[in-house]
């Protein structure tokens, strides 16, 4: 997903977060892309309603934070799933020789 | 991670994001904050780069779609890999039976 202009654009969808306008331009579905806006809409709405004083810059970036938090905690447990599944499929394999 | 004050704040980070100082309050380490706040502000910095004209609340809430996302993916991948284990686990299982 990128706001910049593609070579090939697969697809263009306009959404609105927080009242303002973006296109996005990506390889992902306008469903999916509207989604993706929606939960980034009620995160900012959110944020806002426990600090009502932050304007819209901080909010976004705010917003920002915490979704890449969330995102690093989930790389962490994916990685250590990834960890387990592997010991597995090593037990799995030595079951079957 | 929460920018609103909680009863029992555990750990206060200052971080600086796009030129501008944010107060981090939540259970993470002040080293893991200053990791999401830098992967944040160096996102903002890409994003900029390709759309020089974008102000600092249009690219804060780009990044924070970038970052959705990227963690929506993510969830997609490790619920497929959750279901990967559940089989390898089951046929581990029989195994042993």
């Amino acid at each position: 997903m990128d706001v910049s202009q593609s070579e090939q654009p697969k697809n263009k969808t306009t959404v609105e977060i927080y009242n303002r306008s973006y296109t996005v331009i990506g390889e992902e579905d306008s469903r999916h892309v509207r989604m993706v806006a929606s939960l980034v809409d009620q995160t900012m709405r959110d944020i806002n309603e426990a600090n009502p004083s932050l304007d819209t810059a901080k909010l976004a970036v705010l917003t920002a934070v915490n979704t890449m938090n969330d995102y690093l905690k989930l790389k962490e447990e994916y990685e250590d799933l990834m960890k387990d599944i592997e010991k597995l499929e090593k037990e799995d394999k030595n079951n079957h020789d």
